[in-house]
């Protein structure tokens, strides 16, 4: 590697950071990557960490074995700090980064609007350590509820309050439904796990808005036979740890009773782009010129979920698929800019929307195709082990799926004795 | 279930709880297991997790899951705290528990003799948590050195000091060895991960020390092949989050500059055992009859590697065949006492010691048959895939070595970024 050649670096190693970086294997430039963990995450999948169905590292590769093979590529665990466009700097906590051209790729993280206290309350699901967490409070709610003699108390403890119905609400809530009818159903002595109540909270007049009317009214109509209720216009107004409250349109305010409420309403930009010194949009995200460089810094480039884009009319949405392309396409940008040659414009491909809802339950829209039922579920399945990195991730996926399709199993189920200790002194004190 | 049977309550669900759970299926008992995580650990495997070999739900079932069948078994997720013998009762972090009779099978933790203190620095591995805890350790030495340019702190991040000579510390020391040397060899730009010192520190005069000399003496060539320092004879005098400093027989005290240093030098019982009101041997396990019961309290019985118990001048190894021999022991000498009949004395039954050193080097000793190198490696695997519990589990860590061992690569490498974030704050001072 020589020290003369120009030094890109990329923040950040999801899908968009990760094909930025591959898409770099040839170009005659060092490519340093930096993110804040060492493993690749397959966000897809995340939910069935969440819900016991795949181990952590099933949905995770470690980036360094990733690009093991490419040698123009040097692979650091830091967390960027701040980025300082003038100087080319980045700021992490290993000491500051000289760039000559600079991918932003950090994502999105998730978003409480106004109400940051509801995150202790009400997990959401971005990371790998979201996902554990979530995991070892639906599997404590269980065995709270075996434990709990007082009956209000057990029925809170077995009352699952999902908040948003877009695709992350939609899985959570159909999975968490499986496991209280077939997985725990006949583990449990004192309490019937079948009993337990799965609540989806959707704000908007249906579930997975981004898909076709159709498509949300067959989701919906999934959900309930999986024995999820499913609240649509039910806006969240509190967050306890004894439950939440809700309105629906102008009735007046209801409360629910639950120990375990999951968040998947919504997603911000992270952080380190307040640093960058320009107007974020709403979202927290980076407005970006249509080669995907920023206005007054085109050696910076901003992808993925982070990255704000609106292309005739449409805004590019914060899905996998658009974060590679523009991971792909930056790094195209990059080169061509090193070159002094001109960059060009972004354009997305839309490939369709998949979503799945449970056990052979899945929406897929292709263009004018449109699947539901088992066929849309075996697409989805089909489709996310495809992606799913790495010969080995995609091999034991499969076989830990087909194990649990056929039994009913979900192999994952983990509470440590330290998650435990740790939860009874988070526990929050009575709401009054 | 009827309420007027006997209540036997289970406080642990290691191999000596779980055998003595299921050796009570078809007793006229109620039976309660209660155990501070939700899973029955598969400890001889721990060390693949802690190697990221293995993920953790392969080497953890649910004990839920494991016990399902069982209709007279009630699973509680708790801790117990004390036992009151008197009263009988088991004082929990979910109230109190009536029992006729008690099988206490809490087992044993990292033991720091005299030095306490030397926890922080040098983790033991016990628990899930203690695995995934050295996981992390041992990763992030390596993404340090690759961040760090200052060459003697590269060289003390590039230093794992295993303390600790017995088939823990052997099967660790084999297999970072081969981390080092194979799966991460080609995945860093700065460092050259071979360069690694993995030291295995003993303070008796061989490794492997309940094995035959020569079994010994082959493990200790195995290590040396594998890239190993093999320091006998070397008693540990210090740890902190620098190094440690040994002296071997005589000589001047030496130091090792290391940023990971992993215990595997000794267990003790679990604090609960106090709570009897007995004197514990030095180890601090419960000494018990010959029939696993308490001399001043028949009903209460104490299995695993919490009960002392010396048959013919030979005390019963902490083992997993001896914990499982014990918990079915107890449990029939549960019934007999229940039933008025004479209780039985426990005879152990020696299987043989098997251990591993790494990639087709294992030791075996059954009766007078010795098998080392591959075939003892093949005999150690083939025993421990046989043992582990639910076919799931057997099946996908077959799968998941059968990748390792081709292709060098260990799937279950995580970091995330809570973990670096805790392990910054949780850094020590330089030492004076």
């Amino acid at each position: 590697m020589q020290e003369d050649l120009a030094h890109v670096v990329i923040i950040g190693c999801g899908f968009g950071g990760l094909h930025a970086a591959k898409a770099l294997r040839d170009a005659p430039v060092r490519v340093t990557v930096l993110d804040r963990t060492n493993h690749h995450l397959f966000q897809p999948l995340l939910y069935q960490v969440a819900m016991a169905g795949l181990s952590a590292p099933s949905v995770a590769s470690p980036i360094r074995y990733v690009l093991r093979k490419q040698s123009n590529a040097t692979v650091l665990l830091a967390e960027a700090q701040r980025v300082d466009p003038a100087q080319r700097m980045v700021h992490t906590d290993i000491g500051p980064i000289h760039y000559d051209a600079l991918i932003l790729a950090t994502g999105a993280r998730t978003s409480y609007f106004s109400s940051p206290q509801w995150e202790a309350v009400a997990p959401g699901l971005k990371t790998l350590a979201d996902a554990l967490n979530m995991r070892k409070r639906v599997l404590e709610a269980f065995e709270r509820a075996e434990a709990q003699d007082d009956l209000a108390e057990r029925q809170a403890d077995l009352t699952f309050a999902i908040v948003g119905g877009g695709p992350t609400g939609v899985e959570l809530a159909g999975t968490l439904a499986e496991i209280a009818r077939h997985t725990l159903a006949d583990e449990f002595k004192r309490i019937d796990p079948r009993s337990a109540r799965v609540v989806l909270l959707e704000g908007g007049p249906r579930v997975l808005p981004t898909f076709s009317e159709r498509s949300s009214e067959r989701a919906r109509r999934a959900l309930i036979t999986l024995g999820v209720e499913v609240l649509t216009g039910a806006r969240v107004r509190d967050i306890d740890a004894h439950g939440l409250t809700y309105t629906v349109g102008d009735e007046a305010p209801q409360r629910l009773a639950s120990r375990t409420v999951l968040w998947g309403a919504g997603v911000q930009g992270t952080p380190i782009a307040t640093t960058l010194g320009l107007t974020l949009d709403r979202g927290g995200r980076v407005p970006v010129q249509a080669d995907l460089s920023l206005a007054n810094h085109p050696e910076v480039f901003v992808v993925g979920d982070l990255a704000s884009l609106t292309i005739e009319g449409k805004a590019v949405p914060g899905v996998a698929p658009a974060a590679k392309q523009m991971g792909k396409h930056a790094a195209r940008n990059v080169v061509a800019r090193l070159k002094g040659a001109a960059t060009t414009p972004f354009r997305y491909r839309d490939y369709g929307s998949l979503a799945t809802i449970g056990r052979n339950q899945g929406v897929v829209e292709i263009g004018r195709l449109r699947l539901w039922g088992w066929p849309g579920w075996a697409f989805w399945l089909f489709a996310h082990v495809y992606f799913l990195i790495g010969f080995r991730n995609r091999l034991v996926t499969l076989l830990d799926w087909a194990f649990s399709y056929f039994s009913f199993e979900r192999y994952a189920r983990i509470i440590s004795a330290d998650d435990k200790r740790e939860a009874r002194m988070q526990e929050a004190p009575p709401s009054s």
